[in-house]
Parts: structure tokens; sequence; C-alpha cells
């Protein structure tokens, strides 16, 4: 226990305001264990973001944000109720291009030497079927990582996954009809200079598989996407290595991890290959 | 292998578009094993919704969504295309009161005895801290379960999941000072007459905790929500009685089913309890 | 706070024993809000279980266990520390036939008119591949639900939940060439007289897709699983109708609640169909 | 489709088996794209596993398990089926110092430059209630993490995560009685020398909390834990930094990754902060 009295004037609710100057400031006292910690802060912060997207228009979904800050070693603690409201002061439209200033935002308002930005959220995009121009609405899982440090480094990583169709080369190959096939999730996260919409990131990554996914397909556009599927048959490793070419050739895109994750419809395990490279060493 | 030919005429993305008509509807076949189906239908679709808040204004949020119909014995397969149909013709703004028109109109178009209309998806609500009214954003998680018989049964329950927190009552009373609390998670399924807003239901839900949470605190608050708790001791069974006493005393209440799980600070299992009660039956 | 002092002798750890009797027993306070509830108890204790197999041998596996009581309405808390007591006294070797026993001794240990006992967890059956006969593991997830009442009543529900491929017969049909498929998890729920092994209701679950899944599949097994399945073409309304047959069929089988969940290699949602039937209503 | 034909004599399960050198290896052929691939393999296999414990006992446990190889931009695809085998062929009692061994054994049967094992699992510990001596068990989650490549280079990490308690020091030196208090979880990831057991760096994780937790405990212990939780304040700093620091001082661990997320029972989010040393760079 301790001698912490409450004093002060009725606030909000008809509870009793305590000075806050005269509150002790726990996390600002020093500390003497020579750690300096490399990130610390809130986790799992559920809030509503609000993004451009890349016909003109905005979306509203639900984001799961991490931010942190780095933090020398004779500082206690750091304030964590300043991270939400740095939040707060950016809601109204966050924006790809808007996460340094707001990871910028957080590293001053924290007097921090770095500050990290992770937000994981659903985004959609309308697609139509591939025959009958059905409309549909495809959910992708977004990421965005962004650092800013005092030296003037900045970092952003844009991540997607994107459902997608995959059908086994050696499948088809060794059988006399049919070819197992299943849904896979194409992960791709990129560096990149200039603009990149999600929407184009989602795109290039579907393309690298054997077929896309869609939201509805009429009878016409189920014989259509079956059919081509067994046209363009892939493994896990094609789907990397052709996601792979395209990010090479892209001069937007300075760096580059994909992977799929293929859920095999014959096994009860997942196939997954994976590559990452870096543009600027070569 | 069948003997089915592309034939048709150029469609959207220059493919060639069969005439619907000329492609065999299998799910129509007649089915002879004698098996009705209770519910069949999408799964796990992911859907913006936009939703009427209570202080009149609107909210976008990202839901998971199950469509389900009933399905006769002579019939060989639903058609499921139709689900997501659906969705789209009423995705401009879902509100708990247009869920059974929806859910109607499932029905309707898939032509069944019965359809079911499910929903899960977080919902924010503004929230001051206590002390110095710091705005902030609680997430709660809400679901919609809907039903609609041809026979003119309807059938509709708000479920929300609230944050809050429990402090131990035993452990309070044979400590010498502390006692051990830890954040829970208030769940209550309600049936209804009348006007019951998500808002509602959700501080509704969190009073019958030791205290709330929120999602900005500063010292003052902190100080106010620690000291609030601490004299406020709750078992997980005060907690579901307590919220069983305000739902019993509600009017607008029919049915209800309610559970508190804490994540125990001292185990690493949880505790829960449970209360379901149909006033109707009273 | 409050007025405990510690008062004893040094136990294990070389701390004060309080003499029990000295601290007060605040879950034993007599409640006045007229309240009963249905279920309290314990959820999510992660727990090695030991489980006798069809073949004779004995399988060690990690469950994740709830334990819960009704709580008459003049009582103010549960003893939650015994249900883990129990869970000690029985850890040897729980076998579905055992359960009945444990669910018993939950009730009479907490002195309870009701209790309810249930247990999720991964169950290994080895499964050679179809033509080269290389052995694998397959990974089923199983269910225990127990519920004994100080009236004799006594309840248990066994669900098994099984990994398996399923292809679509519209598609099959309409196309000239391939037929999407996918892997699908096919659950089912029983009540029974007699012997029923976990081993047979997961045989008799995943005998209703389009092919069975393995761990390991050499090119031989690969082109038969491939044809195999092409030439068994199932809705998802098709696996859960022979399911229904085969536990129709089935005398030792009272009740069953079965689903078939196929994750669409075409969608980014999921096909979805269940049956419930009580055969001793018939 | 292709021109496959089933040729052979009968398998077991009664098909026809074909020779497999008749069966076209599809994964074997040579790619011209020039993109050589990080990872491939299979992801998700869910296995038993025993391991042998400190106390020179043994423990099964259910794992999930991720085996990659590298792929030079020459070959089409990996062998997936050889992954699995590998795995059976080491089944019997995996250690951790055997692990080197089957991620050898895994580049060498796949002919690879590098290979990956993963492994994740369930891990029991017996710990006795800290005053009456009640036997309980307690469940961390471990990682297994291991590379081998054919220049002779060799990696392992282990890794534990462990919950705790937290009480916050700021809510109890603000706040006239109680402090807010929740579940953490610690996680340590470490590179070492010589022999660390799992046991080992459980107990060194959850020193660094402000108490451990329980599976069971009566009331001496509960009020023996409540307060020494409050003697003992820790921000989620001040966890991650007495870590860090037996782990500098342990000569064993040559690298180490922790960190500690705290179930703030205050607010709906996470407090977390994050070390990673390489003692080696010192």
């Amino acid at each position: 226990m301790n001698s912490q009295t409450p004093a002060g004037t009725l606030g909000t609710n008809g509870v009793v305001v305590v000075d806050p100057k005269s509150i002790p400031d726990v996390q600002s006292l020093r500390d003497t264990r020579q750690i300096p910690i490399d990130k610390v802060g809130v986790k799992n912060v559920v809030y509503p973001i609000r993004l451009k997207t890349r016909d003109g228009g905005e979306q509203t979904t639900v984001a799961t944000i991490n931010m942190y800050v780095s933090l020398p070693h004779e500082q206690k603690g750091t304030h964590m109720s300043r991270f939400v409201e740095v939040l707060n002061d950016h809601a109204e439209a966050i924006t790809p291009d808007e996460i340094p200033d707001m990871t910028r935002a957080i590293r001053e308002r924290l007097d921090a030497a770095d500050a990290h930005f992770e937000a994981s959220f659903t985004y959609f995009v309308r697609k139509q079927a591939p025959v009958t121009g059905m409309p549909g609405m495809i959910d992708y899982k977004v990421t965005f990582e962004a650092v800013s440090s005092a030296d003037g480094k900045e970092d952003f990583v844009l991540g997607i996954s994107a459902p997608a169709t995959s059908l086994c080369p050696c499948s088809k190959e060794i059988s006399q009809y049919g070819a197992h096939n299943q849904r896979c999730e194409i992960e791709a996260k990129v560096r990149f200079d200039g603009t990149l919409w999600i929407e184009d990131l989602c795109e290039i990554a579907e393309r690298a598989a054997s077929m896309q996914v869609y939201a509805i397909l009429k009878r016409p556009d189920e014989k259509f996407v079956t059919e081509r599927a067994y046209e363009n048959p892939k493994f896990v490793e094609d789907i990397v290595r052709d996601l792979a070419l395209t990010l090479e050739d892209d001069d937007r895109v300075t760096w580059f991890s994909i992977n799929s994750e293929n859920f095999e419809s014959i096994h009860s395990h997942n196939a997954y290959a994976q590559i990452t490279r870096d543009k600027r060493d070569q």
C-alpha cells in the first residue's frame, strides 16, 4: 500500500479529479539496469481506419494495430496512453502514404529514437465473374509495417495475402483424368518507390496462381474457371517463381518477400514455398 | 470426362459466353436418398456492412457471414451463388431491424422452407476516460443470428461480447493487500421485443463487471479504475448473476444466454460461468 | 483492504503456512440474488491425457478441457481448485468409457446437481497410402462432452472432425476437363449405445467424402486418389447425406449431428451442410 | 487430359499398382526461370513427438511441424512426400539434441543445400502450489527452429512461451489500494552452447514476472501469490529487462530474443516489450 490520497475537484462522471501533477510519474523514473529496449508499446489495438482506394474512392475497415518505440536504458517506462492518442489524431484517413507521418508522430510524441507502426486489416476489391460479369467482393488481408528513426531513416513494407486456386501439374500429368486442386493463400510483402496500390499488388499476386477466386460464379463462370485452372497447372514452386519474375520486372519494387501456402486437397497438411530478394543488393 | 463443349459468343474479358441454358443444372436433379438437410449454404463470407448507430450516425465494419437454407429430401443441391447475390442486394445499410428482411429474401430467392442468416463483426463505441474524459474507442464483438420460416415464424438473436475487468473477492478478502484481477470477456445473447441497440446491450454487460475497460487512461483515470475495481470485487458467478438480474428486469428482453470468461491472472486457465433463461416460460 | 494477517508455520518453499481454517471461505457465503447458475467452472485447462486405442494400444495426447457444475441460487461461489484436483486423480488413462466416472466424480467433489466435462484433442490414426502402402499418420480432432446429473441422468457425446477431399459434381459435369476439388472437414457428433471407437467414427466420416486424405502419397498413390476423386464427385450435400445414411443404419448410434465444411478452391468462402437427427424420436 | 493409362499388378487395397518408373517425375524436370527458391516444403504437419525431460523421463506431445529445403533455380519441384518419410524415420524420440540430425537427414534425403525444421508444441511441467504444495501441471508453448546447410553451418533456436502474472507499478503507486494485474505471456528464444533444458528456460522466463502462475491454488496459496505479486510490481519493460539480465549472465546463451505481452486488465489491448541481443557481437 502507499500514501496516495485523492484530492481535487469533480470531473466528468462526477468523480473527484486529482491534479495530475500530484500523481507520481513512475514511468519517468531512472532505470539502472543498463538494458535498452528494442520495442515497447501497445499490441492488438483494434481500431477503425479509412483508406483511399485506387479508383478514387474510400474504404472503411477494421485494423489490428501495434505501435512501439525504442526505450533508452536509463528510462524506466514508456507512456502507453500516448500511442492511442496519436492514433486518435490521425484516424480520419489513414492511407499508405500517410503511414510515415503517423510513425514519425509516434516517435516525436513518445520522444523516442525509433518508432514502429504495424497494422493488419481486411481490404475489399470488387471483381466481376469472368464470363457473366456478375459483381462480387474479394477480401484480401493487408499489412503495413513502418519504421521511423531519429537519424532520418524510414522504412515501409506493404503486405497482401490473396486467396487463389492452385492445380497440381504432377497430379494432372500422371492421372487419366482430373487433377487435385485447392485454395491457396499467396502472400507478398514489398518495399517500393513511387505509387503501388494495394489493388496493384493483389492483382500481381493472384495472376501467379493457376486461377483467381471469385465471390460469385454462375455456371458459365464455373465452367470457365475449372477449365482454365486445368489448362494452367502450377506447383507451389511455380506460383512463387512466377510471382518473383513479375516483381523482379516491376521497377517500383526494391525488395520483396513472397510465399504461397497451398491447402492440399489430398493431404491434411499444406505445401509451402518462399522467396525473399533484395533488388538493392544487385 | 464428359461431352461439354464451349459454344456461344464473346463475353466480358473476351471469353466465350456459353448459353447458361445449355449447361446442365446438376443441383436441380432429383435426389432419392430420402434425407432432408437442415442447413446448407455458404460459410465465412467476409463482407463489408454498414450499420446505423444509436447516436443517429452510421458505422462501416467487416462481417463474417454464414447463410443457410433447409433443403427438402428430393432436391440434390442448393444454388450457392444466390446467397451472395442476396447479400449484394442488401449491402447498402444492414441494420438489426433489416436482418429479418434479408433472411426472408434468402428464403424466397432459394425457394426454401427455412433460411438462416448469421453475422459476426467488430463494433466500435466511443467512450471517455472516467476522470479526464479523454476520448477512446472500445471494440465489441457482435453477432446476429436470424431465422425465417415459410410458416411465418421468425427469430432474431443479438449477441455482444464486451471486455471488462474482474477482481476476485476471495483474493481480496484473504490477502493483506492487493487482489488478483484480470481482463474478462462478458458475452450476452438476447431475444427481445422493441428496440435494443448494440450500444445498450454492451453497456448493460460491462456494468456487471468489477470495472469497465477503456482505450486511453491517463494517470488520474488509472488511479480511479484501480480503486473502483478494488472496491467492487466480483467472482465470475457474481458477474453473470448481476447481469442476469438486469436482463430479468428489462422488459424488452424475452430470452437471454449470458456468460463471462475470466482470464485469471494467477492461472493459465480461465474461470467461466453461464446462465440461460427463457422469460417466456415463466 | 482488510484485516488478514499471516500466521502459522513454514511450509514448502519456506513460506509461512497459514492455517486454512483461519482463512475465510468467501465462496461458501450465502447468496441472496435468487439466481441459480447453469454452469460454472474452469475453461481451457490444457492437460495431457492417455487414451486406449482400437488396436489395443495407448496414445498420449494434449487436451483442452472445460469442467463445470451447476450452482444453486443460495451459494455464492464454486470451489474452482477442486476441478483440477479431480483431473489429477483421473489422469492416468482417460478413455471414452471412463468419462462418465470422471464426470460423476466432479459432481460429487463439488457437491453439485449437475456436472459437465468437455475435452477436445488431436487423435492420430495410422493409415497406409492406398497403392504403395506407405505408412503415415492422420490427425483427427476429437471432442468428448459428458453430463452427469444427481437424478441419475448421464449423457455422452463423442465428436470427431476428419479432413477429406470433395470434388464438385457440377464443375465436373459442365467442364470439358477437370473439376474443382478441395479439402473439406467432416464433423460427426454422436450419442451411442455399446462400443464405438474414435477410429470407427473417423472411418465412417471419411468414407462419405469423394476421397480420403493421406499423410504420404507416392506418385502411384497420387494417381489413384486423383482418379478416384474424379470418379466420385460429391456436393457438400452429398457428403452429409451419405454420412447420414450410414449413421441411420448403424444400430449403435442413437443420435447424430453432422456437418461438412468445404474450403472451395474457386471461392474465398466455404460451402457447408448440416444434419441433426435423433433416432430415439422415430 | 493426358495419355496416362494404368498398367501393373494388384497392390494393397486391391488396386492396380503402376510401376512407379512408368509415371513421369514432373518435379525433376528442368526449370528455366533462373529463380532459386529459399524454402519449399510442407507446413502444418501435425505429428506426435516424444521428448526427454530434465528429470530423466519422457513426455509425448502433439507437434505442428514445418519442413523446408532450398531449391536450386534449375530444378522444377521438390519431392514433398520425402519430408514426412524423414519424420517417420525419426519419430521415436525427438529430443532437442537430435533435431540437428533430423534436419541433416532432411537435407540429405532431399539432396538440398539447406534444410529447415520447425516444430511447435505444448510441453508440460509439474509444479507444486507455493504454500500447500498441491501438485499441478503447467502448459508451456515450445518451439524448435533448426537449419542445416551443406557447407556445414548448423543453427538451432529453442523458444518457450510461459504464462505468468504482471502487476503494474504505476497503478500500485498512484492508487490508495489495489493495483491492476493480469496474465502475461513471456516468450524467450535462445541460441546456446551445451545443455539447456526446456524446463530451465521456462523457469528463467517466469522468474522475471511479478509472480508465476499455477494450475491449483488452495486459499493459503492464493493469499501468497496475491501478496507476492503486490510486493513485486513490474512494468512490461521490467519483465523483459530482468529476463535480459539473467540471459546476459547465463554463459550457455549466445543469442536471445525475448518479449512479454501483458493482457492488461484495464484495457482491451495489450502492453508489449521486446529485446533481441546477439552476445557473440560483443
